[in-house]
């Protein structure tokens, strides 16, 4: 749709603005999918979002990607809202046939990764967003779902071609010389020297590729960075939940993990002042921590409370089940570090660092820390763990 | 459908008889969830079966499977036919509203369980199960499938009401003092010691319950034991693929395996004849040594032959991959073991050790082993070793 087109469809076929409205439409959007409409009535100050797929991915043409995603993107939503209200935005209709739906406005938060890169701080976001991880998978896991209710959304969620997008830029381009890898000049040889002639991490992410792809444990998000969270001061929103499928639950928290680590390094690397970088950091490392230790109580709490697979009451089978959620994150981490540095989807917090030495030097400490996540993934089993190995490789790396 | 129903569908519905064919028909079902008629035409020799699936199972009415399940059966027996035409019946029509199909009579076969109970010997069949267990379960796997086309199968084939009786029959009620259980009462206590009261084998249970429910791995049968296989001197073929979805490529090997050590502690407490005996029973070693070998090999030799998955060339991936199925081989061969002779379906191989304590100890031996397979699953790593197994619990059983 144009701009036009999208508010004569509000006009028309939401049954949401007054009759006598008066209308005022943008694309708003800048993801790499999708289009976005803020259409808003200036009388009655009410306004609304408008999200329309197109076949094919904005980012580039390779990808076609079926406008379906656009269904399931609108039933996760309205799924994500009944497990964890406070965090998933209201919408409205969805309909098949231009492949869009409505949704709440949310113009008065803004992007979480844009936040960061201004060095807003947002003391509740590990307790908003644990919630969000614990209440949105263990209800959609055999440990809680009644497993053939729980087979039917695996059914419906089935999404091949957005989980092809995944496999190929999070799980293979990455760890070898791939045309489509968008590695920084003064990168490549630590890159060549450490990530593509490393035969046990390439062994790793095949390993983890197939249990990317086979893993139906929970009902993910699937794409749960920085950039997919509308945050203000006091609450937050998931959204773009158009990767969803069944997978491992890792995949969502360690994704959190690793965003944070990027918005790590770029404060780091960028903030001049001592006192203001130190206070900043700080403040990062702390949420870091207390994302993967929030994870681990709420887990705890919700097994004891919600499980109902009678199995899982057996003597050490939580434990069992947590720490492999745990070593899932530490792998996804180190993925997502990698691949938002050597691969086709980088991320603002590392091409915005404009001093060459620095910016090498951040991308050295997210690979050494990712490849360290991914090999050793079953030593990561505290927030501590995680903010002491990136601590160790800012130093090394400072240090030569 | 009754007899005269079904013989009327079969002269009106099907295009398989001559106009003025002389048909006559039978139901001859002994299975646990369906109708089997075989409709013969004596004037031109030709016969044809129909299965019809109804809303509950045989065996008990507290099942309620869906007839869906005819649906998936006829889909599998044409993708069988697909990968492993020697050893998959030809079908023909699929009938969604009468929930029946059509496929090639195999009367002149005959069920390999009953054949064994006989102690026939069919010296190709480690060869031929091992090549349909390969060829159907690498080419619907993620190392050779394109994962797009994969996913479009696992959700054509999501199966929740067949699987739930396998999550219940084999992977939780035998492993504590379920009403639902058939205990033989001379082996209760021996089950109560060492098999419900032990917290260790309930633990790694609930791994494996969470393992077949989650690892989206092939396109399995699902039911692979001798009572699904239709054999005589020279072939085989597989029939009753009803279970079928996307689960661990180990729990089908595994069913075979498991089934063939039923067989063979039937054949140790029931031919009384040394020499007839120990022929008999080194063929079923044999052939339990050959099962696994075979498989092996031949996974090998598919795997180098036809992936195309990139990441699964790295060094090492294979080896890892087929590990890790040879584990869970074992440990669904143990589940099985157990199951069969705690749980609610039972095989004639145990019930119809008609001396008491020769079954006792037929039992022990199948329990001991299976609960070995299950705790120590990484070790089973060849055919030798699950011989060795039964080997030494046989002794420790008959020196007690």
């Amino acid at each position: 749709m144009s701009e036009k087109e999208a508010l004569e469809y509000a006009r028309t076929k939401l049954d949401y603005f007054a009759e006598d409205a008066e209308l005022t439409c943008k694309e708003i959007g800048d993801g790499n999918l999708n289009y976005i409409f803020r259409i808003v009535d200036e009388k009655y100050n009410k306004s609304i979002i408008i999200k329309q797929a197109g076949p094919v991915a904005r980012i580039s043409d390779e990808f076609k990607v079926s406008p379906d995603r656009n269904r399931i993107e609108s039933d996760i939503l309205k799924l994500h809202y009944k497990l964890a209200p406070d965090y998933a935005p209201i919408t409205y209709e969805y309909d098949p046939i231009m492949n869009c739906f409505a949704m709440e406005d949310l113009s008065d938060y803004e992007i979480m990764r844009a936040a960061l890169m201004k060095y807003k701080e947002f003391p509740l976001f590990a307790d908003q967003i644990t919630t969000f991880i614990v209440n949105t998978l263990i209800h959609t896991s055999d440990v809680v779902m009644e497993h053939k209710e729980k087979k039917e959304l695996v059914k419906k969620f089935i999404n091949p071609e957005l989980c092809e997008i995944s496999e190929d830029l999070v799980y293979t381009e990455p760890f070898y010389d791939c045309p489509r890898n968008e590695v920084f000049d003064p990168s490549r040889s630590f890159i060549e020297e450490h990530i593509w002639n490393d035969k046990q991490l390439q062994l790793e992410t095949a390993k983890l590729k197939f249990e990317f792809m086979t893993n139906a444990q929970s009902l993910i998000h699937g794409d749960l960075h920085t950039g997919s969270i509308f945050i203000k001061e006091d609450t937050l929103k998931v959204i773009d939940p158009e990767f969803a499928f069944y997978g491992p639950i890792g995949y969502d928290v360690g994704n959190v993990i690793a965003n944070l680590i990027l918005a790590y390094v770029h404060a780091r690397f960028t903030i001049e002042d001592e006192t203001e970088r130190n206070s900043y950091v700080n403040y990062l490392k702390k949420t870091i921590r207390e994302v993967v230790n929030l994870f681990k109580d709420k887990f705890n709490q919700a097994f004891d409370r919600y499980a109902t697979e009678q199995v899982t009451a057996y003597e050490g089978f939580k434990s069992y089940y947590l720490e492999s959620i745990l070593k899932d994150t530490a792998a996804v981490a180190g993925l997502e570090l990698c691949r938002r540095i050597i691969g086709l989807a980088q991320v603002v917090d590392i091409t915005s660092i404009e001093d060459s030495e620095k910016r090498a030097n951040a991308e050295k400490i997210c690979l050494l820390s990712g490849k360290k996540f991914i090999l050793e993934r079953d030593t990561l089993t505290t927030g501590e763990g995680y903010v002491n190995v990136i601590e160790a490789f800012e130093k090394e790396t400072l240090e030569v």
